[in-house]
């Protein structure tokens, strides 16, 4: 053990689509190695310690990674705050709905959507952490919400959780039912997804409409990219599309994550999470998140 | 002649890519009926009135059309001030450089490019008059700027007016050129073009860059929509890209045409103009426009 240093059991840590980039590597960052531990978010307990800030028995977060143990120099390792991560609040929504996914809604829905009371959200992905946490904070700011899954219990859960209309995506005609859920059109569409689902959202937009690019899941695994045909609306519906990277808004975290915790306690926003047992189950889960077969935040315990 | 109307003799009318799709309807304009005038916009004299506001031998703008001669109820027809256009300033920039092409290349590159010192733009059709206005201007604001046009006698006048870098994109590897001219990548693109050329400039673009969605030439005559592919540079480079109508900055037009006037007088900024003489002229004028074979903003002089 290194002076400083402490010794982390790692108990969750993430699979995220956003990922997948990392894995082949793609035009702005290299692949990992082969033998390199695959990056993600995680929770854990200090069971040894020779470091202050990281006393024994805390409760940490941090960049883990795919594992069950680390001994950490205590960079990039931080305490939960146990006035924050109490109540309703989960030591696992540090690295859910506190965490990157959660602040990916905040930032992307606030910042870039620009959203008004009386404006329609359009929501991909809907019942993933991300989607979700939109969709529930756009019904706080007084929008009407709408969002797309891909499967009728997904869509009832949409329901459950407030959203004004929730579409299955694998339920027939997706333009059509956008026309009927939003007659006038959306504002904004907060996109977790690309490729077709885009296309079909940038002609479903009203004018001065815009579109965050949150993720792009189905570009991820396509042998070429798919993009976008609608581009002339651009101009004559005079849209705006902007991409989001969270870290980003860093400086910003802590005031959003304090008030993404206060919504929680107060019962006014909730997240789901879906927990996979044993580190040897991530691959099959990494895997099925491309599937749509995650209904929540996926995470894997290491039990 | 009605009480108010006058006679207003056309001298000059515009031909323009963006009638294109007026002409087979779009998602967002129905088509022209058969028969009807085609829009444009025109300058011209009054030869015989009853409004007090356009005097005989008035030079006078609006949407013309492409026509001759025509009677006016006056709504649509404003004379030109003629403190305005004197000097440098003709009276066919009203419908060039001081009208929408010109309106378009000030309102888009500050409105949308959101330019400062030290960036770099890009701007295709570089030699037409929305590209060449929006250049200079970037030039007078110190942003170092590049051209793509498609001719070596183009890229000379691009060189002429003080672009920095000018390239002809039928003269090999667009990317290659690209990456030359702007080794650290370009933060505006100001796009006139659309299709494979924007998804070759999104790919140049640096982190935060801004796209600016002002004509897509590329797109009116294609069979089905060309779109972009590199939709997931919007994320990792955190882009953002956006559509212009230059009527939604109306009420800021007289500021930008005195301040563009103003730059034109003193030698700041030029225009080119691509004159055709007789109005049986304008229908091949109109195609050349997508041949790349203008040379400026191309005017029909109805002689």
């Amino acid at each position: 053990m290194p002076t400083g240093g402490a010794r982390i059991r790692v108990t969750h840590f993430s699979v995220d689509p956003g990922m997948r980039s990392r894995l082949s590597g793609d035009s702005y960052a290299a692949a990992l190695p082969l033998g390199e531990t695959i990056e993600s978010a995680g929770v854990g307990r200090v069971i040894e310690s020779e470091n202050p800030k990281l006393p024994v028995d805390a409760t940490v977060t941090g960049g883990f990674g795919w594992r069950e143990e680390f001994v950490t120099d205590g960079k990039g390792v931080m305490a939960l705050d146990p006035a924050l991560f109490s109540g309703k609040v989960t030591t696992t929504a540090a690295i859910g709905v506190l965490g990157v996914p959660g602040l990916t809604a905040y930032f992307g829905l606030l910042d870039l959507g620009k959203p008004k009371a009386g404006d329609v959200l359009l929501v991909s992905s809907a019942a993933g952490p991300v989607g979700a946490t939109a969709g529930q904070l756009a019904k706080l700011l007084g929008l009407t919400v709408i969002g797309i899954a891909g499967s009728p219990t997904k869509c009832a859960y949409l329901k459950e959780i407030g959203f004004d209309h929730a579409i299955n995506y694998r339920d027939g005609d997706l333009s059509k039912a956008l026309r009927a859920a939003a007659p006038e059109g959306v504002d904004i569409y907060f996109d977790n997804v690309g490729g077709e689902m885009l296309d079909r959202a940038i002609a479903a937009m009203k004018p001065h409409g815009r579109i965050v690019i949150s993720g792009q899941v189905a570009e991820y695994n396509a042998e070429k990219p798919i993009g976008i045909r609608n581009v002339t609306r651009f101009i004559t519906h005079r849209l705006t599309m902007a991409g989001l990277v969270v870290y980003d808004y860093r400086k910003q975290f802590p005031g959003a994550m304090a008030a993404l915790a206060e919504h929680i306690q107060a019962g006014r926003l909730s997240y789901r999470e879906d927990i996979s047992a044993g580190i040897e189950t991530a691959p099959e889960a990494f895997i099925g998140l491309f599937k749509s077969e995650n209904f929540g935040r996926r995470l894997i315990a290491v039990v």
